[in-house]
């Protein structure tokens, strides 16, 4: 059995990564901390854990948690985990980081993006983007994770393909990206109660978010060189889920069949991502709860512009569950443990 | 492997039971048939399903399916199975109907509130009514196993301890019941459409629910005589989830604490009951996706009335997955086996 | 023209006095005050009052607000009104207090639900209960009005008539009462997020909600003698709306008819009641963004058990557009005016 | 007063014009026809016109309502319009057509569109579309007046300003479209019922939808020359609002300054388009219920790209709403009135 703690767990992420890890039948649940809910029984705070999950919150310190345990999960705002991640840490276990202090290579992009230095620059050399269908072999071996974000997961997945065989020009790449609420956090805030959110559509960080550059440094390397797109994100009045739609002008003659076909054997092994059918485009539903990209490729016949439409659950794929597919990884175990459990239709 | 068939799997209980089923250990899902879906492949209906059950909907009879499997589940609209089940069919299987027509043990009753004579009252006598917490040893052995309803399940977990003992009068009873949608199942309607639903809140059914008599004969029994209640519906622009709050006079002078004490004690081999701390009333979202019934318990200080609430998922503990407990009980096999993955937070 | 001030306008029953107000033909809107938002215009806040009204949040006090104004609307927490109001206030203009400290006669009552001293026990005897179809000859002379609650005003519209000739017996009463997210106010609190309400449905404050003792002040007034009776509220995951379902077990043998007629004619003069036809039942769409009350009522013809459904948009007849009623009756305007848009639907 | 009547007011467009037209200062209604509802009065199919508007639908002729009104408003599937208006109908009466039959100039396309023979290609070309922003001039005397789609309406009410000083290459520009579930209608099918569309967001219509070629239509006119672009409907969990994001490459060095001052010039007369400040963008709850479009404009500091959020209540600003402004300029009405309404919040 593998030991885990969870550092930070009274979030959205924190919750998702309770659910999974203890459902998970190769991991012992050790610990999960909060400072807020310190004392605090799961069960009080997610009625849903009453008699699966009965912790209770401590305060331990990362190091404590790290000295306990096989792997840790941090879901902590930016800005905390590199201040509490050392080597001496690293030692003791492996690390997945679900925030945003690790993901960017480049700490001049993180303190240009997050308004703030970086803890710990000499540890990014060591940090693995956790994205396991572009850096799965990396990820078997690392200590420090960098669990990818949420729509950035979507937004990577849904190009990659296209960039790693530049079938389209850079500079041409939109996407339009649409999220459930629960990607905003479980802080109380104004904007996030459900009457400022229900019945509400809204763009957001337009031309300004922090996924972006995330997003290029991934698709930078599939491509082979340094490139710039445009990233819109969106509120949608639903729990979880996101939908990306993205839109890319083919550099050459690629048939659809050829295009579909190479998003096929680019994700061969990827047993998360499900290449739809012809005509077939991923809806957040189909996808909610489970670890699954679902992906539908579509040509404007007019336009020429290709189209891809990727659906991810926020909260699995886009961060508890991938991080968890991440530990198994690390830890030798197919894949897919713990993270089969389908997804309940109607949502 | 429990080789399963399931007659009628178009509607929301049918997706419900697929999901289960094929994730279930030792179950082999055989056979899923649809007269209106025939052909078509699982997936292109519930999108989900792609990768976890790829069977196609047939249009197999049940006598052809019941000879071909060990369990085949009903999800028919009610007069229909009472017309398919025979004598012949169940010597060839289980049968688990998840429809109304062999929950009431009167025929007449039965045309009273449907409104059709009843197909087969000679196979009643043997019908088992699946509520494991009330029957659990007959549901072991039946052939015929009438799953409960949705808002029946709840009700009456909620107050048969209370008429068992003779603790309330029966004349004072009220059930204030609230459904999400897809307790109306997936038949294309008007008054079933998004616009009609979202962001609105009404009574139906009011004095007049099908459900009230099998309220009624369940908690007659439970009393030992006859008794008569109120119960009203109403309908929340949500999803999944039943809420139940339940008023009752108490006979007697029996202290909260001796209530709980009672509740808890009824229910301490039900793997599926929580009875909530004092001053903890359930959510529906606590059990959404999961086959728990939460029931909480008040008194009103002031006019000494008995508060009970209880919330189930109308979709797992409400139809779908009671009827794989019920499986479970009468194959022999552990009551939760299959039915243990946590309910996804937020919902 | 009426010159009108709101006193703690950044909530949601201030934001929606602000609308009513700015569309009213009599009245000009002099002053919005909200100690957070000082200085900033109301279309930064409300993006939809941007052309229709922009005026800028001041921090005006209450005393200064009275003196430039014919009648202030208060949208405070409760505890703060009676500490604001004073006799001298009281000469300057009308006040119509849209919280709770002026509702309850007895400031024993008060301290007792409200967990605090009432800050001017001897305004109350000058203070009027404004529910209008219970009491619009002393609301047309009031210096100082006490608008109802949401809860109660849907209560008591749906009771008065039963309690007022002793057609039912009070100790019988019960009232399941359901409200949309926007009666829990706008500020910002973990439980009021779109992901702990949406897909959630849920009793709260069961046998203790503060609105008990004002429903059974007015409905003791109507029957003649003290009532007590149980009411319990519950959330609904929607904006806007409030739907009651209240039992009553009757005293004699007054048809449906007799009841229904009896309903009309205690009703005649109210222009926001509709009482609906037989067998038709309140829904709370019908009733978004309008002043109506809607009532439905129903025999439980088994139990003899009388069911009346009301619903009301709690921001409207619950609170902000019955306060603007009760200025139109206050100031000589038809009751009606400034009060008739129609409901959007789907809303 | 306007005689007014409504050909099909079945459905969601039709119920908003009722409500609109019942309200409205200077119209009578005279006339609803709907075949499958004639008999029924208003308030049975919308509970909210109970006490508003009390008519009965009819099933009268267009033929017999031209001849009483002096204008009807038709709100019928695309091919029934086109086949019932004649010469004779459009010297009766003034026509607004809230179908797709003559949006488009040229009868081939909307062959190719639609799928089915244009019915009356001799009257397109006195068919003015119905874009007050555009056309109001020809608005004031047409006979026949086409009311555009609801995605059209804020697509081109985006780019127009654009389009019309070439200040962005057509090739580049993306319309991606977010719209509530009662723009698809209320006619009761599967994929529009609550349980399929609640939490939930897909796109659907990639590169196919039929307000393409009319949004490319007058954009093409403001360019001056036949313009390509790539529209994507996507479908909200929401009951109203549509909010598209554009993107487009600027073709020179117009500074955002400019290109803010040429939207407020452009739209100077328009008392309906609200152009937002630097940093603000609409939401579609600012304008549910309302008449509004809102416009914000961005320009991606990294890309060079244009980005223009707008958004409209798809059954107002998107159809109803402009039906009547479309009255209102045709009768000489000042362009607002009957559309003051302020709008809802929380929706």
């Amino acid at each position: 059995m593998i030991q885990a703690g969870i550092i930070g767990a009274s979030g959205y992420t924190g919750g998702e990564l309770i659910r999974l890890l203890s459902l998970h039948p190769y991991v012992q649940l050790e610990t999960i901390t909060s400072r807020s809910l310190a004392g605090t029984a799961a069960p009080e705070v997610y009625g849903s854990l009453r008699g699966v999950c009965d912790l209770e919150f401590t305060s331990s310190s990362v190091r404590e948690t790290a000295a306990a345990c096989d792997v840790i999960f941090l879901a902590l705002p930016h800005g905390v985990a590199s201040r509490e991640i050392t080597e001496s840490v690293l030692q003791d276990t492996v690390v997945i980081d679900l925030g945003a202090d690790f993901r960017l290579h480049d700490p001049e992009i993180y303190q240009q993006w997050y308004r703030t230095d970086h803890g710990s620059p000499h540890l990014l050399p060591q940090a693995v983007y956790g994205l396991p269908e572009l850096h799965r072999a990396q990820i078997a071996s690392a200590q420090l994770i960098a669990n990818p974000g949420c729509y950035t997961t979507a937004s990577i997945l849904s190009l990659a393909p296209l960039f790693s065989r530049k079938l389209i020009h850079p500079a041409s790449v939109i996407i339009d990206a649409k999220s459930g609420v629960s990607g905003a956090g479980r802080t109380a805030k104004t904007g996030l109660m459900f009457c400022e959110c229900d019945e509400n559509f809204k763009a957001y960080g337009v031309a300004s978010h922090r996924h972006t550059p995330e997003i290029e440094q991934e698709l930078s390397l599939a491509y082979g060189e340094s490139v710039q797109l445009t990233f819109t994100p969106h509120l949608v009045p639903m729990n979880r889920g996101i939908l990306t739609t993205s839109y890319a002008k083919p550099t050459g003659g690629a048939s659809m069949e050829e295009v579909r076909s190479w998003y096929e054997e680019f994700y061969r092994d990827a047993p998360f991502v499900r290449i739809l059918p012809e005509g077939v485009f991923p809806e957040t539903r189909w996808v909610k709860g489970s670890n699954y990209c679902d992906i539908g490729i579509a040509q404007d016949s007019r336009t020429r512009r290709l189209i891809v439409v990727a659906a991810i659950d926020n909260l699995v794929k886009g961060a508890s569950g991938q991080a968890v597919e991440n530990m198994n990884i690390r830890f030798g175990l197919e894949e897919t443990v713990g993270l089969t459990q389908g997804t309940v239709f109607p949502a």
